[in-house]
């Protein structure tokens, strides 16, 4: 996929190297590139924890991780070299149920091969990234179908391949489009992330904060309203970054159409009631790009995600096709 | 007022002191307390383009600003002298009607002033700011009185006077009350102003992101919504910062109030149709406390104000009472 722009690049967001594992640092870009340089699973995990990267980041990260120390115990990698780096790798970041169901799936898969165990690992991390990367086309292509004409799409935070690549198709189908892009406090993903990739693939952005986006779509100046999924139960309740929530009402209210991508809808979670709420450090809102935004002292609040009502979502793009709310139960049980 | 906190006192707003004007400057609280000093109007002008001071600082500089014309001309005071003077601060801020219409309406006054114009202003302009100071008391009884036992109250940008009085006397009546201030991007008042002052009030206060509101308010963790009103038209539209709108939509989604101060609702506003929106500069978005957040050439937008319609407004707090949106005109015309 050499379409997609510096951030979303296989290489750059994870590769090995002179026996290292070399992280793309997102919390620096676009200021600075550099890569957090990792020798053991130990010091990936402590990246992880640490935010080096983050959305789809940490799955490959962990993937090629586990290539890595096939590569390093060659002959002699057991299974439980595996599950021990897995293990670690998955507890760097609690929350990230999808790394801990692929990775779940994988080291099933990898315990029945009795033979050239490292050989394995190569290839089953070469395929389940070279099935991912399928998928993003695929959903690409049908978030692509959903853009009008002429559009202006609203979005929050970064929401990676799918909808990048959403836009690239409809920008190539000849559609004039533009994207208006919350910057996305604490972190700035929006400003940060989504802003410069969508301008190195030649797309027209611009950056509004988050309190602006109801302002947008109450002046008529938004045609639709599309984000990534960290979660979507059986009942169609998307889970997201939060500010996703602000800007899904907004758009209900004035009729505009909310659209989010998932690559896996969780069968595991039936409704907003199986949704654990992630509170983190209040010490990151008081904060910009580590300066202080306000007197020592002052208390802060972050709930890390917003669960959005299935009422409030038009669609969920995913790889069984452009699903309403209400089919996602049916369509993966 | 000396239950005020420090920046709302009125000797920190604005002050004459030993022939110059000091205008206590907003942009750098509560880092540093500091004082722009002018000597002439063009420089009190300046100071206010430069948004040295905002909210209802502005009126305040430049009523004191036309006593130091006074007193520096003295006997030979024209209303010329005022009128001229009056002109340049109110161009400063074209956006500012409440300026332009108690200006105006001295102006008025003091023309027909035949004799010791330079005294009469200074007993003008002492009785416009007590009887504003009078108001701010009168509404902050009147929203002290909206607010519950055991209360958090969601804010937006810094609503001075009035609401904070309204918290303050909600708390000495012995009802527990918490604040959730957005820091309010791209200026930080939330977090700037707003935080700290309540703070020092013994408030108890926690910043949340402009992308939190919805997110609380869906939890909820919130029992209303108050902020302040930039205009309010005779329909019962709402004029104020960007980002109220989003917080009003999701307090009236989940059956959240929503209460607007206002010192007096724009009688010559009949609706939202009436309302001039005023653009920004897209710089302001993509740097925050001067640090760049983005790639440099990436544009964005600043539509400064939000416009809630009557229907997401459960009340405005003014003068004249606690009033239904629809009961505005009749009670104002």
């Amino acid at each position: 996929m050499s379409d997609l722009p510096y951030l979303l690049r296989s290489e750059n967001i994870c590769r090995l190297e002179g026996g290292k594992i070399l992280i793309g640092d997102r919390r620096v870009f676009p200021f600075t590139r550099r890569f957090e340089t990792c020798s053991t699973v130990e010091e990936v995990a402590l990246a992880l924890k640490n935010m080096v990267t983050q959305g789809g980041g940490p799955l490959e990260v962990a993937l090629t991780t586990l290539v890595h120390v096939a590569r390093s115990k060659a002959s002699s990698l057991t299974i439980d070299d595996l599950k021990d780096a897995a293990r670690l790798l998955i507890e760097s970041r609690p929350t990230n149920t999808t790394m801990k169901r692929v990775l779940g799936e994988l080291l099933t898969l990898l315990a029945e091969e009795k033979r050239n165990l490292a050989e394995h690992v190569e290839v089953q991390v070469s395929q389940i990234l070279h099935s991912f990367s399928e998928l993003y086309e695929q959903l690409g292509r049908l978030g692509s179908t959903l853009i009008g004409e002429r559009s202006v799409v609203l979005t929050t935070c970064f929401a990676e391949h799918t909808f990048l690549l959403s836009l690239l198709y409809a920008q190539r189908d000849g559609k004039q489009v533009s994207v208006l892009v919350p910057e996305t406090r604490p972190y700035l993903q929006g400003s940060r992330l989504t802003a410069p990739s969508l301008s190195e693939m030649g797309i027209d952005v611009s950056i509004i904060t988050d309190g602006m986006g109801a302002s947008c779509i109450s002046q008529g100046n938004v045609d639709l309203y599309m984000t990534a999924a960290d979660l979507v139960c059986m009942d169609g309740t998307v889970v997201n970054k939060v500010g996703t929530l602000a800007n899904a009402l907004a758009a209900h209210a004035y009729h505009v159409p909310y659209h989010a991508f998932s690559i896996s809808p969780d069968t595991t979670k039936k409704s907003a009631s199986d949704v654990q709420m992630e509170m983190r450090p209040a010490s990151e809102v008081t904060r910009c790009m580590d300066m202080p935004t306000t007197m020592e002292g002052i208390k802060a609040l972050y709930p890390a995600f917003d669960i959005i009502p299935p009422a409030l979502v038009t669609s969920i793009v995913c790889p069984k096709g452009i699903l309403q709310p209400d089919q996602i139960q049916r369509s993966y049980t």
